[in-house]
């Protein structure tokens, strides 16, 4: 069976990562935009802060959703959100990429649908019948 | 019992919204940061972009994590994330508030916990005795 929705979105727990590269937040941003681009999608527009004393918040904002990511490096985690729209983009790439860059030791993720479509036909008045991601910005 | 972790993460679908509101770039941004700040989050910076020929997608990057979204006026859907650290922030209130401010007629959500203090400690090598969230920027 198939099930049709618009988005899939990967909730990632990166354990034991490298802790003086979770906290380089030049780095990460780095590693978070080529995550995005090497699986396949189109950057829009990055933000990234450190935290003090230690952390990195960010979030690449791509055409097919978004990217982001927390770290706590003085516990070696880091929190990953990976959310992608569309055929075209495979955010198992961006998965595997992060892992070995951060040298995560030990992940765990779920995989949610996001939009799935009998849901959006279901729970709404207008009859659709085109119900697909889209792409263009 | 109670278990310990970083963060709590709601993934909210909300659908039937009302598909101008959902296809107001600025509005849905006052949202977002209202929602944040509702929830007694601090709000770092925001990033927002509207789609051709529809849509909005966004993020609030709070010093408590991030809140984001994106739109599908044309299917009156939206896709939100609230992901908050600490026990001064409740996401839920960001929850309630979006789903009012969107006129979700039906929504559906998903709540993750995010960094389990007990996986940290299983999953490294490292003896940890004071694993927290801590507040600063």
């Amino acid at each position: 069976m198939k099930i049709e929705s618009l988005g899939r979105h990967i909730l990632a727990e990166f354990y034991n990562c490298n802790q003086e590269i979770i906290n380089d937040h030049n780095l990460i941003e780095r590693y978070l935009i080529d995550a995005a681009k090497k699986a396949n999608a189109t950057v829009v527009e990055s933000c990234f802060h450190m935290f003090n004393p230690w952390g990195v918040s960010g979030v690449v904002v791509i055409q097919e959703s978004h990217l982001t990511i927390h770290t706590w490096p003085e516990l070696g985690y880091a929190s990953v959100d990976l959310y992608t729209c569309g055929d075209e983009v495979n955010p198992w790439i961006a998965f595997e990429y992060l892992k070995e860059k951060l040298q995560a030791e030990k992940t765990e993720t779920i995989e949610v649908p996001r939009g799935m479509v009998d849901k959006i036909k279901r729970f709404t008045k207008e009859e659709y019948t085109d119900v697909k991601y889209k792409v263009g910005i």
